[in-house]
């Protein structure tokens, strides 16, 4: 959706915040990938602010990145698990850490902080065209 | 791409096999993601099979899927990792399976098999796209 299609579908997303949260590694792929696709996101031009955040492994964490948002004043944040299908990470592991946020200090900071989490990319045609690329890709490479 | 742009593109992917390997989970949800896919790609009716193998966990593994493939006289394969980047699985631990295959009873039956081994999905628009519907979804569920 491009900020014009928004605009025309009456929505506003702009007091949104994004956090495009990865699973984290000693390599830098995964983190590159976050990174990247962030970039592109916020290229968009959708939404007010769109962060990193890792489950494991790499920085900022998950609660970092939330009191980062609630400090900068963002009142409407969207955690999205970057993650191909759901999992142990994305049922219990990260709403773990999403929970951990609202204790402490964040009952300050965080009080008016509405925070929605979403659900991984799943099955999707647009993945299967991925797929069919890289099959490709792969076939040219050899 | 559809079955016909192959065709006009003037290459036969007919003699082809696909693997699309998964990580693996005890809980269900990548597996569903992953015969999923599989059923999608298989719709399109590009290759000559597409099988699921999966790294750890679920069954059919690596070995197995392969060992099918070559028992029913495929000699093309290309192996690919569903995963979003890479990372230590994609550049080590599937890989390694993907060479055990070649010892043993291997020698005899993959012997004139071709494995390419393809790259994981990485950064693409069509990802940034799933995810702003992912974030839509997760506004409108609220």
């Amino acid at each position: 959706m491009t900020k014009e299609e928004n605009r025309t579908a009456g929505e506003s997303e702009e007091d949104v915040a994004v956090v495009l949260i990865g699973h984290g590694s000693k390599l830098p792929y995964n983190r590159d990938v976050l990174e990247e696709l962030r970039r592109r996101m916020e290229t968009r031009g959708i939404f007010k602010a769109v962060k990193v955040a890792f489950m494991q492994l790499n920085s900022p964490s998950i609660e970092e990145t939330l009191r980062t948002l609630a400090k900068d004043g963002m009142k409407n944040i969207v955690a999205l698990p970057v993650f191909l299908a759901d999992g142990a990470h994305t049922t219990e592991d990260i709403p773990e850490k999403l929970k951990v946020t609202f204790e402490g200090a964040w009952a300050e900071i965080g009080r008016d902080v509405n925070i929605v989490y979403g659900k991984p990319i799943g099955v999707d045609e647009r993945i299967v065209d991925i797929l069919l690329d890289r099959i490709k890709e792969a076939k040219e490479g050899e």
